[in-house]
């Protein structure tokens, strides 16, 4: 665990993983944090990558930001960040949210991305996205982890997973009705409000490096077809479809989201 | 508007439209009443059919009923109302909650039923189903029907009735924000405790009559796949999905919801 | 059977069947002929319909029409054949090859439709429907029906078809052995030519009447994707699909066929 | 290239690439051969794989075999090739056929295979997949490969990929035009023979190392659904979809193939 700091005396919190190789920069979802991707780092350092974790302000260990503010803030922070540990390019990998911060990059410094994995995400929160926010953010008021769990999950996890993991939910409702305490719920509102006038889309073409892009067949915040649309407007993009997974595919289907991400870093990363 | 009783002081409230055909009879959705059906009686009874519309005991104008009951209570109440109003035989068209009533009649009282259809609805309360209905009864417990509506509603209508309908969904808000009062939100969340043991997938080959099973594309709470599986096991079943529509597909798309129903009601009505 | 002529001596066979009621206007698929919707019939005179079947130039018992031409001819001999029988108005129902037509006479003579049926059809052939139907020539050179039948059924009927109709397949075979001679091969080899330019996407939002769209589920010739082209662009459309059904759904699944179209009748054929 | 020999003196045409690494095996699509792979085999070699290609007997410069013979007869020639190049396991990537013989393989001779790809493959010859083949019978058996290109192709590539691709595939038809020559195709109609009665469905569960599945999202011979029942039945598999492509993934969107196949070689090759 490492922190740097931004405008003067807030602190970002981050981790780097691994001895050497191109750097895997982790973006994440809105109710994400360093922490969520424990199990996933040793995959990339044994296959001789880094992994460069963040929160984002609002988010996990890094400091709060209690003023009005706009997802693209994000974007500097990260870049500050690398010319701190000097590095020159990474690879994001952004889920949902991470997604759009990893867009916004990907336009503003393209010499900054070798290439880039989107995740679940959109290049314009949807009316029915943004509902299913708001819907998150009258749950986040009642600065209750456990019913914000009930009320919030059922949007993130698909049909399949219902099925299939009960215990593990059950257990998960557990652990996060300690964790979604009210400072949590209180910065995850900031963020959330961050990204409602969020809208690229008439930006992507300006997108030139390979990108990822990774949809869940039951995703319903970030369906298929709203990936199709950034697919058909990034020159060289390749869209996977995550079967049986909804919003969650990292979590719902970690070994299929950690095949993808490596095939394409296979194809992608190492070939200077 | 008529009422009779059950339980010897229990009113259920009725609507008999349409002055002579064969009789269809609207089984509500959990969210619904007879109030909700105003705009489709029309189209029928134009059609030369008669149509029943009821309230469950717990909703709309019936009178509550603050014990523990499970769902097929309300069979019973509909074959007490069609004896008195000396219905032989009727045309359920049951909606989610609805259907599962209307499948509970057609396999305890088959000869009372001529034809049915089915719209949203499943043979089993699946676990997403469950854990939607749970979120929705934080959602009651909070006693504030401008609350409700906005964490509820994302499950029921789709993303693409978000895009195109926004000003109808804000009107809509401002409508339930009054009409979802305290008294309401406590008799829903006894009719979805009704629900959460349903399942009847083994028996549903006992039903065989002729079916219309009614799909809504965008249907997240009782999908495309779930009314598959009940295709499967009824002999004399039709499938057909309303494209982009989701759960509340009578509302969301009524035009192609009324073509359906009018279409199997030529098909299976009439013909004696 | 009755027949008409144009261009001085062409007979075009019709079939005029009911008693009275709005009159159905079948226009069949490129494969079809009048004698295809015999169990049809009955289905729409007993609901009060008046059927008006015709077979194309080329097609069935009309007489042959060996020039080049372009789809868009038939519209005229239909128009003629309406005049003579005095019909003001029809309810076009066009399958395939058909609903192109249909499109044709609803924006060259609106006036003289109430509404229509579109199923299985595109505003625009496809360079993959192109390539079937040269696939389906190639298979016409050879002058047998019975490979014609082997090589273009599994583009018509669905994978869900052959899996459960193995037997109906195989009776069909032996008597389209027959049927399918060298010259119901050489005319279909002119219709397919007919429709390979063909293309209004541009002038679909011209059209004005209430238009019923239906899609089979696994159609792979006339996708659902590219019917919801046309839905985009008619205002007053409605889309629905027939699950499981390819292209030719009217005979994949005739009783969903039948309900959506005896829907559509009622709501739009009869409020003069 | 090299050769081995099989029943005293039928030759087995094969190549291996690359230095070093885990040895990929790949097996043929029905109608591919190892040169079908050219362009695929850098890609690998230069990610420290080696590459075995193989002809099946009746395939590519393998020998031809004019008996009757089962699909089956492909793993014991595989397996002789393997020790006599002294390769213990392999990590076999099988498409459509080739996909039936790495199951057929892992069944028999499981301790020989790490891990596994199946790419556009069925657990059983389904009645449409054999009507499909007994179709490109038909056309092989005009003995005219400019034919066989024009009625066998519409099964294989999607319509996405006709409408993106029309060049390519009218250069792919010149090509072919004379490489399907009557040799070719009597060849082809005998591999196509021997898979008819290929039904493993019972047995997958015997499979037990780790699976990766590869879907083309709109592949209609062995579509989606059915490699979601092969996932069903295998305990360790992952199941990806590449979108818009059809039968011939691996070729309508090479970089999405190589970044799955590659992802699942770093996940589960190189492990020791």
């Amino acid at each position: 665990m490492a922190e740097f700091v931004v405008d003067d005396s807030l602190k970002i919190n981050y981790h780097l993983d691994g001895e050497s190789g191109p750097v895997i920069l982790i973006l994440n979802g809105i109710m994400m944090s360093t922490a969520s991707w424990a199990d996933f780092v040793p995959v990339y350092t044994e296959n001789n990558y880094r992994v460069l974790r963040v929160d984002f302000r609002d988010q996990g260990l890094s400091d709060s930001y209690p003023e009005d503010y706009r997802i693209d803030i994000h974007v500097e922070d990260i870049i500050k960040l690398m010319d701190q540990l000097e590095l020159e390019q990474v690879i994001p990998v952004g889920i949902s949210y991470g997604g759009m911060v990893a867009m916004l990059m990907a336009i503003k410094y393209p010499e900054r991305i070798k290439s880039m994995v989107l995740a679940n995400t959109v290049s314009r929160v949807t009316p029915y996205l943004k509902a299913a926010s708001q819907a998150w953010q009258e749950a986040a008021d009642l600065k209750d982890g456990r019913k914000f769990f009930k009320l919030a999950m059922p949007f993130i996890y698909s049909d399949y997973f219902y099925k299939h993991n009960q215990e593990f939910l059950a257990s998960r409702e557990e652990i996060l009705a300690d964790v979604l305490d009210e400072k949590w719920l209180t910065r995850f509102n900031r963020l959330a409000e961050s990204s409602y006038d969020f809208d690229i889309e008439n930006q992507l073409a300006k997108i030139e490096m390979p990108v990822l892009l990774v949809a869940g067949e039951r995703d319903i915040l970030t369906p298929l077809e709203k990936m199709k649309e950034i697919a058909d407007e990034i020159a060289d993009s390749r869209l996977i479809t995550i079967n049986d997974a909804g919003h969650a595919s990292c979590y719902e289907k970690m070994d299929e989201f950690n095949t993808v991400v490596l095939g394409h870093l296979a194809l992608t990363a190492k070939n200077n």
